[in-house]
Parts: C-alpha cells; sequence; structure tokens
C-alpha cells in the first residue's frame, strides 16, 4: 500500500468509526454469535496475491464486526467498563506510524521519556506521595499492558527484595533477631526508605546464594484474600509459589482485615514459612470491596519480609477525586504500600492496554530485572543518565503507550476526567435507587463507586439459599442469551455452612451510558426475573 | 471529543502520517536529542481544562517526533528491523474503536477467531507440521507481545510438563528407570504424542505434591548458548531457576552444538540437577546463527525432562521462503520442538507487538496457565467449545493484534510477502560484496540472511585482538554520534584466551532500504573507519 492509497483507506476508516459510533446505541451490545462462526467464513490459508484494501475493509465490517461485542455500547454493564475513545484511537495511530520495540531510551527518547511525564501527571492527579513520582528519582511509574502483568511484575521483585533481606539477616545477625536498620520497625512506615526499599543510592549488590534460594523460595508465601483478583493466584502460579487466600466475611463487605493478616502471618511465620508479599485490593472485581490497609499496613511492621502490592485495578482511577481519596484509603498506601497499580483502561478513558504501576523504589524492580548483554548497551544507558524502561519489566520490548494517556489527560484536562468519573458514579447512586425500590432485589453489599451486586429474591415465601442460587443462575442465564443486555455473575464466599451466593453484578461508568440506558436495563432484569419465577 | 471532531482530526492525522512517510528518507534517522529533552518542555502536571486536539496533534509533531528513532528509514541498519506499515496503522484504528480486554472468546468472539485463523494462515505459510496448527485441535498458536513473553510463558509450561514427567515416573517405577511409554524414545521424534506433549485427549489430571515442586524445582536448569538471546536468561531469573549458558565457538560460527548439549545434560543429570528446558535459537541476535536443532532434538530423546523452545524471533518469517527452509532447519523444529515463536513484528511486516507462538501441544500451556475464578466463566468457556486465550498466557487481558497480521497477510498477499523478505536478502548480498571487496574489514561469520557482522582490520600493520577492539570501539562511537546512519554493536565470546570480539552489525531487511542507502551507509562507515585510524 503506497502513500496515497493509505490516504484514501484511512479516511475511511475515520469515516467507519464515525459511522460506528454513530450507530452504536442501534445495535446490540452483546455478540450472539455461535462458536465458530468467523472460522466457517474465512479461507483456511492466506491469499497468494495481495488484495485490494477496499475489500479487507468491507470484510472488517461484514465478517469481524458482527462477533465484537461492543464494550463501547450503553447498555454494556458486564465485567468493569473497559473504555476507549478517538483520543485513544489518534494516539494508536501516530504511535504505530512511528512504531518501534522501545526497550532502551536511545529507541526512541521520546517515547520513555513522555512515559516518565505522564506517569508523573498521574501520580499528581490520584495523589500519590511523591516517593511515588518518577521526579524523586527513587520511585516512578511505569505502563504495563495489564494488571496481571504488574502483578506478576512486583511478585518477582518482591521475591528477591524478600531474599535480600534474609541474606542481610544473615550476615548481621546470627539469626534470630530482625536487624532493625535495615528492615524493621523504624525503616517501614516511617517514610526512611533503605536500599531495599527504594533508597536513592544504589543499594549494595546484594548476592544471593543459591542455597539460600533454594531453601528459601520454596518456603515462601504470597497472600491475598478470597476477593483477590486471579491474577494474583495465577502470578503465584507462574512463579511456582504458594499463595494463600485469607478469609473475608460477609459482616466486613468481603474486605480484608488486619487481624486476619496478622494470624495467618504469625502461624506460617511459626511453621517456618516465609511470607513474602500482600497483595491488598481497592475495589475488588466481585463486589467492589477495599481492604483495611491502614490496618494491615501496621500490622506489617512486623513482618518486614512482606512486600505490600495494592492492586486497585479497578477503583484506582478514582483517586482523582480528591473526596473519594479518603474511603479509597489513599493515605495508608502512601504510607505502606510498596506498589500500587491501576488500569487507565478500565474506567480511566484510555483505550486498553494501559495499566499504571508505580513503585516506591525503582530499585526494587531494576535489581530484579536488570539483564543486559552486549548488544543491549547504550552510552546513554551506561552513563545511568536515563531510564530504560526494560529493566523495570518482565520483557523487552514495549508499545509507545504513553501516547494515549498523553492524549487523554490533554483533551478532558483534570477537570473533564473528574467529570467523567462523577458521570459514572451518579449512574450508580441512580440504579442504587432503583433496586433499593424493588422489593423482589436485595443488594449483596453496599454499592461501591459505581458497581452494584445484587440478587433477585422474592418476597412470596421463605426461599433457601440453594433456591436462591437456582434462581438468579436462571436469571443470569436468560439476560446472557438476549443481545440487548450484558450483566455478568459471581460467587460471593460460602459461609455458616451454606453455600456460596450467586449473584449479579451491574457494573457502571462507561463513557455512553445514560439514565435511560440503566432505566431500561434495570427494567429488563426485574421483568427477566419474574418471568424465571413463574 | 465528539464524532465530527474525530472525523476532524482523523484526517489530519492521516495526512500527518502521509507527510512523514513523504519526508522520511530527508529526516535523520537517530535522534541526537539529549537525556531529559522532552520532560523539560513539558509542564509537570495534567491540564486543569481540556486542551484543543489541533494543539496536541501540533505539539506530536513539534515535541515528540524530534525524539523519535526513525525505525522506518532507509537508513535504519541497527538492532533488527521493527517494520510498521499502512496495513497495521488502519489495524490499529480499527482494533482500539472496537477496544476491549480481550481475555475470553465472548469478550468478543471475532478476536480469538480471528487469531485463529491467521496463526493457522502463518503456520501454513512458514512450513509448520499440522501438529503446531490450531485447525489439529492438539497444538495450535498464539499472538503475544514479545519474544521473551512467548519465552517466559513456555518456561512456564517446561517447569509444569518435567514436574508431571517427574510424578508420573515415581508412580510408575520405583526410581531409576524412566517410562518408556510416556516420556522415552519411542513417544518423543516419532510423531507420537502423548497428554504431556499435546494429545488430542485432555491428560489426567496430574496432581503435584508441594514436597516434589520444593525439592525439584531447585534443581532445575535451563540451558541456552552464549549466544542465546537475553530473554532465556530473564525468563529463568524470573522464575528463580538456573539458566546454563553452553560454550559456542568460532569455527561452528557461534552455534550451538549437539555434543555440547549432550556433555552438559549428562554432567548435570550425574550431579542430580533436572534438566527442564532448552532454548535452541534460528538466527541468533549477535550474528544471525543457527543452531544445529536435527542433532540437538536426537540427543533430547535420552533427556526426556527437557522441553524445547525454539527461538526464531527474527529470522523465523523467513520460513515462508521455502528455499530457506533446511537452511532453517524446518524439518528438525517440526520434529523437535515442543514450541516455535517468531516475531512478525521484526521483519514480519507486522507493527510491534505481534509474537508469534505456536505449541506442539496446546494442553502445555493450558495445564499450566488456567486460573478461572467465577466472575470469568462463560457457557462457552464451560463447554470447551472455543478457546479462552488467558489460558494460554501470562497476563488475563490481551489486545486485538490478530487483525494486523490479518491486514497485512491479505494485503501483500504470500507473493508480496515473499518479495519483501527476498529484497532484504538482496540487500544483504549486495552489502556482502561491497564488504568483502574492501581490504581494511572483515566478516566475523558469514553473512546470516539479512545480518553483516564485521569489524575493521587495518592491513597496514599486525594488530593484537586488544587494540582491533579499541578501534572498533571508536569506529562505532563515531557512528553512533551521527544522525544518518544507525547501527548498532556486539561482543563475540572470547577464545583461545583472547578477549572477546567487538565487531559491528550491519542489519538488512527494512522495507524501504534501496541499494543507494546500503552503499551510502557502507561508504560512511569506510570513510569513518580511515578518519578513526588516523
Amino acid at each position: 500500500m503506497d502513500i496515497e492509497a493509505f490516504r484514501k483507506a484511512g479516511y475511511q476508516a475515520v469515516d467507519a468509526i464515525c459511522d460506528y459510533y454513530t450507530k452504536i446505541r442501534e445495535m446490540p451490545v452483546n455478540s450472539t454469535v455461535e462458536p465458530g462462526y468467523l472460522v466457517k467464513q474465512l479461507p483456511d490459508q492466506a491469499p497468494e496475491k495481495g488484495e485490494d484494501f477496499s475489500v479487507i475493509a468491507s470484510d472488517f465490517q461484514t465478517k469481524v464486526l458482527p462477533g465484537i461485542t461492543h464494550w463501547q455500547h450503553p447498555s454494556f454493564f458486564a465485567y468493569f467498563p473497559s473504555i476507549t475513545n478517538f483520543e485513544s484511537i489518534l494516539a494508536d495511530m501516530y504511535a504505530t506510524s512511528v512504531s518501534n520495540p522501545g526497550f532502551n531510551w536511545s529507541c526512541s527518547p521520546a517515547c520513555t521519556e513522555l512515559e516518565m511525564v505522564v506517569m508523573d501527571w498521574a501520580a499528581k492527579l490520584f495523589g500519590l506521595d511523591e516517593k511515588f513520582h518518577g521526579q524523586s528519582g527513587v520511585g516512578g511509574g511505569i505502563i504495563l499492558g495489564s494488571a496481571s502483568e504488574a502483578c506478576l511484575t512486583v511478585a518477582v521483585a518482591a521475591r528477591e527484595r524478600c531474599l535480600r533481606i534474609l541474606v542481610e539477616n544473615q550476615a548481621t545477625n546470627s539469626g534470630s533477631k530482625i536487624n532493625g536498620t535495615v528492615t524493621g520497625d523504624s525503616a517501614r512506615g516511617s517514610g526512611i526508605m533503605t536500599g531495599i526499599d527504594g533508597a536513592r543510592v544504589k543499594a549494595t549488590q546484594v548476592v544471593i546464594p543459591e542455597d539460600l534460594r533454594a531453601s528459601s523460595t520454596s518456603r515462601m508465601v504470597m497472600y491475598g484474600s478470597t476477593q483477590t483478583h486471579s491474577i494474583g493466584k495465577k502470578a503465584a502460579i507462574i512463579l511456582g509459589m504458594e499463595f494463600r487466600a485469607l478469609p473475608t466475611y460477609r459482616k466486613d463487605d468481603y474486605a480484608l482485615r488486619a487481624d486476619v493478616v496478622r494470624e495467618a502471618l504469625t502461624e506460617d511465620s511459626k511453621k517456618g514459612l516465609i511470607p513474602f508479599m500482600l497483595i491488598a485490593t481497592v475495589g475488588s472485581t466481585n463486589t467492589g470491596t477495599i481492604d483495611h490497609i491502614g490496618d494491615i499496613g501496621q500490622v506489617l511492621k512486623d513482618f518486614p519480609t512482606v512486600f505490600l502490592h495494592v492492586d486497585a485495578a479497578w477503583a484506582g482511577v478514582c483517586m482523582a477525586l480528591p473526596e473519594l481519596r479518603a474511603k479509597l484509603q489513599l493515605d495508608a498506601i502512601n504510607t505502606y504500600a510498596h506498589s500500587f497499580s491501576t488500569n487507565f483502561h478500565k474506567w480511566g478513558l484510555v483505550a486498553f492496554d494501559a495499566t499504571a504501576l508505580w513503585v516506591r523504589g525503582r530499585e526494587l524492580l531494576t535489581s530484579a530485572l536488570d539483564v543486559t548483554p552486549a548488544y543491549l548497551r547504550t552510552a546513554q544507558g551506561d552513563s545511568g543518565a536515563v531510564i530504560d524502561y526494560r529493566n523495570w519489566q518482565l520483557a523487552l520490548g514495549r508499545r509507545f503507550r504513553s501516547l494515549k494517556v498523553w492524549f487523554v489527560l490533554r483533551s478532558y484536562g483534570v477537570e473533564g476526567y473528574q467529570r467523567h468519573l462523577r458521570g459514572g458514579l451518579e449512574m450508580a447512586e441512580y440504579l442504587e435507587k432503583m433496586i433499593q425500590g424493588s422489593p423482589d432485589f436485595e443488594l449483596l453489599v453496599p454499592k461501591s463507586l459505581a458497581l452494584l451486586v445484587f440478587r433477585y429474591h422474592p418476597q412470596d415465601r421463605e426461599y433457601t439459599q440453594t433456591e436462591l442460587n437456582e434462581i438468579n443462575k436462571k436469571l443470569h442465564a436468560a439476560l446472557a442469551a438476549r443481545g440487548d443486555i450484558i450483566l455478568t455473575q459471581t460467587v460471593l464466599p460460602a459461609e455458616n455452612g451454606e453455600e456460596g451466593t450467586f449473584c449479579i453484578r451491574f457494573s457502571l461508568g462507561n463513557a455512553r451510558t445514560e439514565k435511560r440506558d440503566v432505566e431500561q436495563g434495570w427494567d429488563l432484569v426485574v421483568r427477566l426475573a419474574h418471568e424465571v419465577a413463574r
């Protein structure tokens, strides 16, 4: 394709995208194609001769689009929003036009520097302490592909940090007593940072003896709760380590409590296990719950080998609203968290993929992840004058993701970004009132930001938990079979000997959702529930 | 930004990209900005009010573009090419317009199915055995973000496979003898596949006892050569495992030999270590070398715990040329490899990121990586009727990458794709003749596809290795200081008590490079070399 053919195809693509968004409200939100629908329609090998792009573009409309679930549709209430917008599309056009693998500063200095800039903009927007800012020279932020990647990345850092603490303890003590200067209470929580938690000075190279690694790693445990996203367990599985899901209770709205943490860490430490990481969640996937980070942070002072990662994949962007920061535990995060992660690409207005990860000490990442062979060396990297982001992440290559964050933050401005978030909160309040006004429905936990978790609970007679689960599974199946709404389900933990609670999630925050869409969605839920009950 | 504002900004972006490619030849290939150039120019927080997009687009041109290294420039000869094109830009426009996190088939059925289709197209284009095709129901392909991600992913699969073999051996034997049916010679290499190497039937769930995991994992070793890309060592570091770089020799053009493999595996097995994975390379980063995969595969028959991953990140796409398949060891790959990876996003005409990974048995991935909580379940996934690619990869979310592969393969056709690759090969032959005709230069290994590795070696007197290294470092520094060419360096392994060999890589294959660019580049190298010598 030559330049003029691209100009033509590019204009057509822009027009096609405009048409898509003009018509999106009239389309079914949920693709109802059968498995194999596209495989059947396409040839089973690449064409021998090149095809005209107009044919290809037309096939996108007629073959691909019918198999797309429209996450930008006003009636998309499933999972969490995964917002894209025109700013992100434009950014991806420009970014792909200057595509490069981005592993070093010198691959394209603008890509690295723009990432440093927008991650500091976002750190300030979200109220993160300056230790997390790249400007501090100590911590800093990076854009990764997903919250799972962020979690796995910090898990590697946490494991190495734990091993370094064990080595230092071996060196400075004869065994049991923990070296207060390096890893004890006075260093943690008080803001005094050491090499291991991210000092400006390069930490002394700590060599981890292979026998210590072997004997310690198999005893290391990662902690989360029953409500921690599966990315925690998956990170542990990938690393071949144990993940322990601590119990949560309905009376706490499924938040992880500090006393539960203390009990588990104490018990495991007595058994000779080594707690190395805890994932605390701000806005769980199941119910939007927020763990008690402040209290947990206090407990972790007594367990200095534990790295605290705060996963706020969905809710974190709401830190942009000052009125929500206390509720979202910002102070506790700023005091205790080693790392903090949120997805711009959910509610945060930047197209997938754009996960923000900040660390209190960049050295936590680089000391675990820097592998520099001769062919990747550069004068700038060797001098230490620049960041080479490959040493902050698992992979070598990386896309130019900062451009879409830059476009979005500038085009919306802080005001526009806040307005968007508040819009989602308002829709959720509106829905909450409707649910509360529907006597046959119950909220299983209080509304969390823009997420409501409910079930159908007819009041005509007593129902057992098992019966309610059956009715709600039927209701969800009836909803899932339709094209005009999309809602997802989950199961809340079993308690008091009963089976877990099957429930339906109604997730708001999409940019195109209006009150009428929420009303229409809720009316449909009510109508189907009554049909199911009959 | 509303629809009409996007139409305007979209047309402008298309025009700006057309201008960029009209002028690219006249621009300096290498950005010569100083560290911090962009940070200095941008405000240190996001604007309070939204800005007009025309201002943002203008800043892209005036502030970002000067800090871009132009990987699409005809004089970009560094690293390997990382090609983008108009087809990829168009695909990213469309993909971002329907953005979704892609973790399940039902997230957008088209995304998963198009990936299945194009990965089978590519498997056929590259001549991979049908066991690697998704159509087989046994193996299949997935598009990942980078060759490092592919390597780490299969390393996790390889570790779990090894543990399962150890468990099965424990169960069926009293210790030393290896169970031939499951893991022995007759199963490997003969095409008879078992559950562990990817049978159609679901392998029996093998539960790995924690004590076996603990006692085995710390003894597991990953192998590669001194020429294996650092992604191998980094994958091992991430998993907390040992990477052993086996020696390679100049007389073998740095290819890994089978006898070296046998010696190392035998030695380590005797020590009680457990070899679990070997990375063989087709087209190394240093010199484009190709390991002796057929012979190595024969050796691995005696070491059934070893998973063979073939990393052909750069060279793999050349399998599209039937005349190169024997040289690239396709038959051996089809016979012995458990997984094979190549980057569309290098020489392969698809914009970063698009790494193709194929596995002989998809169960190798899913048995290691499937974690499915209630909120990710779908009727289609539960039924087994569809692929949920999240269970084939480390992360949960994924972009709609197949669209750009589809656009490229259709727009170029097989003929156009082959023509592009042959163009790079011709440029390399042309350069090879020029180097061979320059008496003061030497090729350190024979040309490999489109990569030439040379050094300046003046013939006026005898030079020591150290002197030659110094001269060539100066030559490379002189080249790196310029804006009009970009070449990278590497160091070949020390041998015979001498220090390693510093050399310069001249890497061809970019879509816009013409003979005149190669000539101009080589003339510059020669001129600067003579200046350095003076």
